[in-house]
């Protein structure tokens, strides 16, 4: 047991890496310490969208790169620092959340040893599901898990395993990453796991691109679920079953109460 | 199905009642979109240690209340955005996890009907287990869990069950509201739950005040968490199986790999 890093300081002479989350989207979701990092950054390093978000300024490098290449990015940005540069790495929502602070401490773990007495340090963010929950009501403000659906890097048959696990604890379940081109029905499969063991009606939330000009947020049910289109920028929200509605002129609102059972 | 509530404007004329995020602690955590509906409120309310970290503005009335009264205090906000007020809720954190958003939802679908065609909106923000994450490296990088240790409101049994169901899916766990006066056992007993299923060399993270003048984080195991002290002010990670720490001078960093199985 021991103290962790404390320090906020941003070293003037030598060189840093942070990895910052931009939040989902609109500028109004960026913490002001994610941008003081990236005002203070010589070079930024990430998924070219994120990377399009920031204002070009004079004297700044921003190397964009596809998405794919989340290891090699992590060794890029750890080099430039290693070399005295002040290097902020941006990841969309929070960087810790299926996002490049993994990808960054992965590839110190595995790269020269020198790279671990680097000033690194992580700025978190608003994370996707934080902010589709905040668009519909409360639908988070019980126990909830965060899984993401991508296959590339864990096995299909643990994702099942956890979905079906976390649908017995009757755990609210933001889904992250609910489509690829390689396993286009993934989704689907989710949501049959899911219902066999929730009701049909209960509330899912399907929220793509939050807060971009292009947002689309629907609320379905687990039963009628799979008939909506989701893509990468889509964070998927299935209710426990507490999680309610509340019928309103418009939309209604969703959420899940502080009580277990209250509303039986 | 049907589209989602996605005005972004606040009405000059009307009353309006929006839950706010402050984030875990420093003013740098709090969004621009946060900040920019406290700017406009005429009411700010919420626990007084979160409205004591805002500014005194003239013209604005703070209404700090004591911890325990989420629903009076929820009630109170929309008996004043119902009378044309400008009413800003603050939580510390995110304000859907854990936090008074769900209290606001709860007293509307309870309350008069009138309540529900209020403009009503929830700003995100950064949650505790975000910003404890960040501080460490990023324990959070792959699936995991947040769970309320608070039996206040539910049955101390499910919180049991849904500890041993997350723990059997490999999931990383967030614990929020670990102690209380009532059971000042339940961490210890959460452990010992979670030390059945995971080794006891699981790290262990319990940050306390994270980002605060007196933030104080701890790196220890699984087998040894219990002899550390958690305050009200915690948040407690437990890893998954995957979880690893990046030996260096001074405190590990902790991770979670993105791939499963790859420490293996």
């Amino acid at each position: 047991m021991s103290e962790a890093m404390t320090g906020d300081m941003i070293a003037e002479n030598a060189g840093w890496l942070v990895v910052v989350g931009l939040g989902p989207g609109p500028d109004r979701w960026i913490t002001p310490a994610v941008s003081a990092v990236i005002e203070a950054a010589t070079d930024i390093i990430g998924y070219g969208p994120y990377t399009a978000r920031l204002p070009v300024q004079p004297g700044r490098t921003v190397h964009a790169s596809d998405n794919r290449v989340e290891i090699e990015r992590a060794r890029h940005a750890l080099e430039l620092a290693g070399a005295g540069r002040r290097v902020a790495v941006v990841s969309g929502g929070d960087p810790g959340v299926f996002a490049m602070a993994a990808a960054v401490f992965e590839a110190i773990e595995h790269g020269p040893a020198a790279w671990r007495a680097l000033d690194i340090r992580v700025e978190p963010g608003v994370t996707a599901m934080l902010a589709a929950a905040a668009r519909v009501g409360a639908p988070l403000g019980h126990d909830f898990a965060a899984i993401s659906l991508s296959d590339n890097l864990k096995p299909w048959d643990i994702i099942l395993k956890r979905l079906r696990l976390a649908a017995e604890a009757d755990l609210v379940i933001a889904l992250y990453n609910p489509v690829s081109r390689a396993r286009p029905d993934k989704l689907r499969e989710a949501f049959a796991v899911l219902g066999a063991i929730r009701a049909g009606d209960t509330p899912v939330i399907m929220a793509r691109a939050v807060g971009r000009p292009d947002e689309r947020i629907a609320l379905t049910t687990l039963g009628e679920a799979a008939e909506v289109e989701a893509d990468m920028a889509t964070v998927v929200i299935i209710g426990s079953s507490e999680t309610r509605l509340i019928a309103r002129e418009g939309v209604p609102f969703v959420y899940t109460p502080r009580s277990y059972g209250a509303g039986r």
